[in-house]
């Protein structure tokens, strides 16, 4: 029994906290648990860092990260009043919850929709949290059993889908499955829906389409999207949102006044300065993450078909959370998600061909029971 | 009318945000409004982040700060246990409200005091925002006169502040006048408390005494701290709170993952590993500070005693917004806000010594009319 309970929201006493993959820093471990790119980023990313490491470090940085939003709105084709930038997606994803979304103790229980955040299951573990965290009422509905977005039609007949929720989150492609999603049944999702839709497009560079056009073509979609994972920026966090000018209004009225480092800035805004490099990575990832759907097929995984940079792998015996454990014995570290929909398969990020290479073997060795 | 009312919460549609501060980009202008250090970085701190500017930018950062955790904890003779780091401490005094604070509507008129974030005035104006946003409900009472704290019989004696107020906020030393606080006094205040109280010591480095020892002492008292002024590193945006584990731990739960972006913890661990560096700033800022209180007040400034590396000055006249424009056009930024206690003054940041010439200098010009 905690003592200061007293002090302490009840809300908050009784949350579970989003459990982020393990950051381990054991030598000669492969880290292919938290979806990171294998690449470094841009050398002219690290030397715009460097060259900005000076006397500025006592000022504020701009607080909206205006310069960044300004080159964003370029390369997206829209005003920089489209964008908000935030210490990672993660921060942004939190504040549409504290924006958008009622904590249910606010509303009538005929007006619970205004209350609800909804998303599909499995997706990002980390929607379910934040609507906690704000004591907003949860709605989470079943993809396909292939992880396929259900129809429109099937989503009416199974009743459970809102479509007046006040916030619904997709992730797209989907993770911890891989599965992408065509844009014309993300258009005919979002057209459905009368509250807001969050297109959460964390792993979209490493995916055959996009769907960024829908987020300035319709005003209730927003599209989320980071530097973290496609763009080898995970440590300085920075991702954005593209949505309706007013809608980026209300989440900068609610954020911190500097909520993302100069640095971050820095290096985001030169990573837009070298796309072709981040290109190139994208297709090594993408031909990698191939090769190893093949190979893990052929060692009688069944892999789902991925258009991010890691892979959903049923493994054949013995179950996926012994897996886990077998191969962080061979060094390699994967994740293993225990919930029912998942429990069968590990999720593993896509590396190196290097890396790739030692996961194989390190599969062969554990079903040859090294 | 803002046609996508109906997507945002009423809250947050009648919310006015902070403002903070100009961060203007004007060449020769001296600025002297948002309370930053005049001095850089330590060298030692420059080249940490020089040597940590690599490929580990694709991983994520430690998502507790865990080594600067560490490091403070030893600093501070405590636990890591007793330490969250932020992204500033304005994330923390933000997570805070969120933490330990109700909103309104969550509680029955009778427990208002749940739902309470209290705060003397004037203070840190970012106080009533945390409250606008998160829905609650706040407790505004004046300092004395002199921005002196009122005594804890006074307080009672006044009926309008509440001892049981989930969050009370004390800027210490005061900010925006300066106004340093004993101990001992600060300490009666905590007692006197049923709810948290945060010691906000964003500016205790150029004080003469610091309360950290309350946080420790008492379970119910929190502590804040901040690299951005002191330390010369708002541009990497790291604060932390001092307190009890069970409250770091609820703090904890609702942060997000990964809030303190890499660079930024690899600059505060070493800014930690070169304190003599920063001691000596401080005296320069002090000794600036006091020349400056005694030059503006030859000039018929009355200035409030200080204990920051700012100072609050009722200016001769003309009016003190008048003196804001006057002085911007001299080159000078100063700040000025507009409320009943403060309208009189303009506050002004400690700068090098050949800054405070300039602003004497300014100061001069606009009094010869010029």
């Amino acid at each position: 029994m905690n003592k200061l309970n007293r002090f302490i929201r009840p809300l908050v006493r009784e949350l579970h906290g989003y459990v982020p993959g393990e950051q381990p820093k054991i030598k000669g471990l492969i880290k292919l648990n938290t979806n990171e790119n294998p690449y470094p980023p841009s050398p002219k990313v690290l030397d715009a860092v460097k060259a900005a490491t000076d006397s500025r470090f006592r000022l504020y940085p701009n607080p909206s990260a205006q310069p960044l939003r300004e080159r964003l709105a370029r390369l997206h084709r829209c005003a920089p009043e489209n964008i908000i930038i935030g210490n990672g997606s993660d921060e942004l994803l939190a504040l549409a919850t504290r924006a958008f979304v009622e904590p249910k103790a606010s509303v009538p229980k005929s007006a619970l929709y205004r209350a609800t955040v909804q998303y599909f299951t499995p997706s990002y573990s980390l929607y379910p949290v934040l609507g906690d965290i704000h004591g907003a009422a949860k709605n989470p509905v079943p993809l396909e059993k292939d992880f396929a977005l259900p129809s429109v039609a099937s989503l009416r007949r199974g009743r459970k889908w809102r479509f007046n929720a006040a916030l619904t989150l997709v992730t797209t492609p989907n993770a911890p499955s891989g599965r992408g999603y065509v844009t014309s049944e993300l258009e005919t999702l979002c057209r459905s829906q009368n509250g807001l839709v969050i297109l959460d497009e964390a792993y979209v560079d490493f995916a055959e389409e996009n769907a960024l056009a829908l987020a300035l073509k319709y005003p209730h979609v927003i599209v989320s999207r980071t530097f973290s994972k496609a763009y080898s920026l995970c440590f300085q966090r920075v991702g954005y949102f593209v949505a309706h000018p007013e809608l980026i209004a209300a989440l900068d009225k609610i954020r911190d006044s500097y909520n993302v480092n100069g640095l971050g800035q820095v290096a985001a805004v030169a990573t837009l300065g070298d796309l072709p490099y981040y290109r190139e990575n994208f297709r090594k990832v993408i031909a990698t993450r191939e090769r190893l759907t093949r190979e893990l097929t052929g060692l009688g995984f069944a892999v789902s078909p991925s258009q991010t940079n890691f892979i959903l792998a049923r493994p054949p015996l013995p179950a996926a959370e012994e897996w886990l454990h077998r191969l962080r014995e061979q060094k390699i570290l994967v994740r293993w998600f225990s919930d029912p929909e998942t429990r069968d398969f590990l999720r593993i990020t896509i590396g190196t061909d290097a890396e790739a290479d030692a996961l194989l073997k390190a599969v062969r060795r554990v079903q040859a029971g090294k």
